[in-house]
């Protein structure tokens, strides 16, 4: 059987001018008749690709090829041997979370995010959080700048930044991890099952705005926020065998 | 020689209930004419107080009674024996930050800071500074939530939420500490001299905002911040001799 | 069908005093006979419990009441109800890690672990390591005062403070934690799935002694350790339902 | 004024070859005549023969080259031009601190520290320490691997890969940090002025055995160990003007 492949790429040129060479050798098709995608870009054009993916409810196989600045969700750049690679890819399934946020004004927002959900206060207000996992208080009051629940494959970005774990992908787990926690103040977070729900309220937040960040896409002045990993849309991600994203991630584990 | 005690309380009930007492039982002058205060509230109150002083280029010294929350900064509340209590206060010199900051459109904005002057982005845009020392720049490009230097007396406060290290008071130090670093990711920051000017230029400031809070005031949208203690103009506080703001700060480096 | 309890009490009177008041109301068996192991005392000695049944090679579900100080493996003592109590339990299974020392004179020691296996310098002389991960060098040479690897139940004890992560019971991972590293310096561990086979070699094991513990038992001058996960006899641990290991390995990530 | 120089030289084969040509083109004088001391290795030399002054109480400034492994505390080997780099040299004046140490059997030994003293277990039994500051019990019961008290100089030796603060030159503070801190368990040390008296006291010493470290010099099987800065023999590093020791710290605390 033949495979079905669509190009996508980023709008940079570097990215553009592989998309022109790419063309001039294989057969692509229209997104909506492919089986696999190709993308060209960085890992921010990969992420916007995938959440692409997930609002159109249409989760294909994606193999990236790094054209951009950091390309930890990528495979390397080559223009030769497409078919090939796609032949000795390593599948790997992530499951994304998803964001239930709901606003002050009382606007409901569902967005999904592969990395994590991220809260932030808005102002010099400290945020106050009434923290639940799976419907149990288990911090009445998080006095913090924010607070985030990030999956494994996030666990190297912004959890990393505010010292949470590196998780192994495929570990069916997640990090919640505070940020700046002023109240319990020596409170470092917790690894959690990746079948938990969390929840965090915000106390106050009029007077104390937070925002809640899916990934790149941001919900401001939320009342409440709920976490969970979806189980119902994996996505599923083709590496070189020889170079996979969960060698980048143990290999995360092993710079200082 | 007779002390001239004007006398300032929180518009709290607790504090204006205090406040009544005191003056049914103590002579006070009007605020212009005194040569000592008398605080009534909580920490919160204390560092507004210290404000107004700051502001109006007149620091008297300051006697604390905690009728608020935290009290840190602050006496045990008695009615009795103040004029002895005054007699045997120890005294703490505390030099404040100084804070200049630019906005986007140009405004400049100078305020003091007792505790701390810290940056915090104000959308998912990650913040980019560049941070120099005594106009050396060290770290060229740091991805962050934000910074903050903080003093002696504010390293207990967010500061430390930061992770940063809590310094004795006198020390002659301040610290500087990022708050959620991506890149350098691992930087925990540094313990300096405090006659060290530390300077913050915010990189790409319309796409990534950035707001610069002195204590409890903010300053949105800033171009750069400088930072430095101001020594012309030390606050001076007054503690019962058996529990100085010295010994609380010390006893929070033996809490855990 | 009859279960059949076989009763052990640490030394102290407490213990032996509880034993002493359970022999009165319920009938027990020889150890070698019995099906379940009812326990009296602390978490050291259901440790020792525990690895007299793996040296034995015989793990019997084992139900502890806790007559000792911490408690953390052990239920609440009573007198009454045991019968149903071991209806209702909540069966757990541990996976053991499974240490091979070599030492410096060539003696070969094998023991389980159900906590962690952990190297310690034993002199002034900093410990050099070789870590290796699935037979890969990932760190050549870890300048330090030792490291460890916990499983989840050990997760919240010594590797707790070496700064390492907790982990849920039963999520197939185990920590690897560095005690003081100074080269690479600012290297914080690895969380690693318990299919992993850890091996540190201890570079100039003459002038630089490092001795190893599982658990609760040493081996001095060791040259080479590998470490594993033994998944061919697991633990079997009996908790009331109100009140599981996981619960309390849940609850230590809240404690602040 | 003439200066008498004295050489010394660490055993490697660079460092004698390095004295042999400097003989060639300066004089020098016998020790006990010297006025100034040249010291050629590594860091770990300097160290010794500081020491070695500190035993002969006849602390002389001392400009070390290096010709050894990392070289903190040693300026760049130059043949040319000893004199004019001597003439333009900045001066450190670092006081040490100094042990006292009792052991189990009653023998008293005093050392003096220009890094750090350290204490640490010398078995698989947990160090108990209690710790006092100023004759005041701090932490009753310190349960750990050990604890440490670093000079600024010291700090970003075995205080950094134990999580302590970097301290600058000159600030008059010292570093009080646990290693592996087990009880209280998420204690993270203290920054205590330099005046400040530090005791530690080995709780059950015969059962938990504890070695004390002065820089480099152990003492077994410590029962009770106070550590204070000596300010009575203050040592005199000279440093090339353009690279200065306390650049070199400040430049650590910008390593991430």
């Amino acid at each position: 059987m033949e495979r079905k492949l669509a190009l996508v790429a980023s709008p940079t040129e570097a990215a553009q001018e592989a998309a022109r060479r790419l063309h001039a050798v294989s057969q692509f098709v229209p997104f909506n008749q492919a089986d696999t995608i190709i993308a060209l870009g960085g890992d921010g054009f990969m992420l916007q690709t995938l959440h692409g993916m997930l609002e159109n409810h249409r989760t294909l196989p994606i193999f990236g090829m790094n054209l951009g600045t950091v390309g930890f969700l990528m495979n390397e750049w080559r223009l030769d041997g497409l078919d090939q690679r796609l032949d000795r890819a390593k599948v790997y399934k992530v499951n994304p979370l998803r964001m239930h946020a709901t606003t002050v004004s009382g606007e409901q927002v569902t967005l999904p995010a592969i990395n994590e959900v991220s809260l932030l206060r808005e102002t010099r207000q400290t945020a106050w959080l009434e923290v639940s996992v799976d419907n149990r208080v288990v911090i009445p009051e998080l006095v913090c700048d924010g607070a985030l629940v990030a999956t494994p494959a996030g666990s190297t970005a912004y959890n990393l930044s505010a010292q949470g774990p590196i998780l192994p992908l495929g570990c069916g787990l997640v990090a919640l991890t505070p940020i700046s926690p002023f109240r319990p103040r020596r409170w470092r977070g917790a690894i959690l099952p990746e079948r938990t729900k969390v929840k965090m309220r915000v106390v106050d937040p009029v007077k104390r705005p937070v925002s809640a960040v899916a990934d790149q896409r941001e919900v401001r002045d939320v009342a409440s926020v709920e976490i969970a990993i979806d189980q119902a849309m994996p996505l599923t991600l083709l590496f070189d065998p020889e170079h996979t994203l969960d060698d980048r991630i143990a290999a995360e584990q092993f710079i200082a």
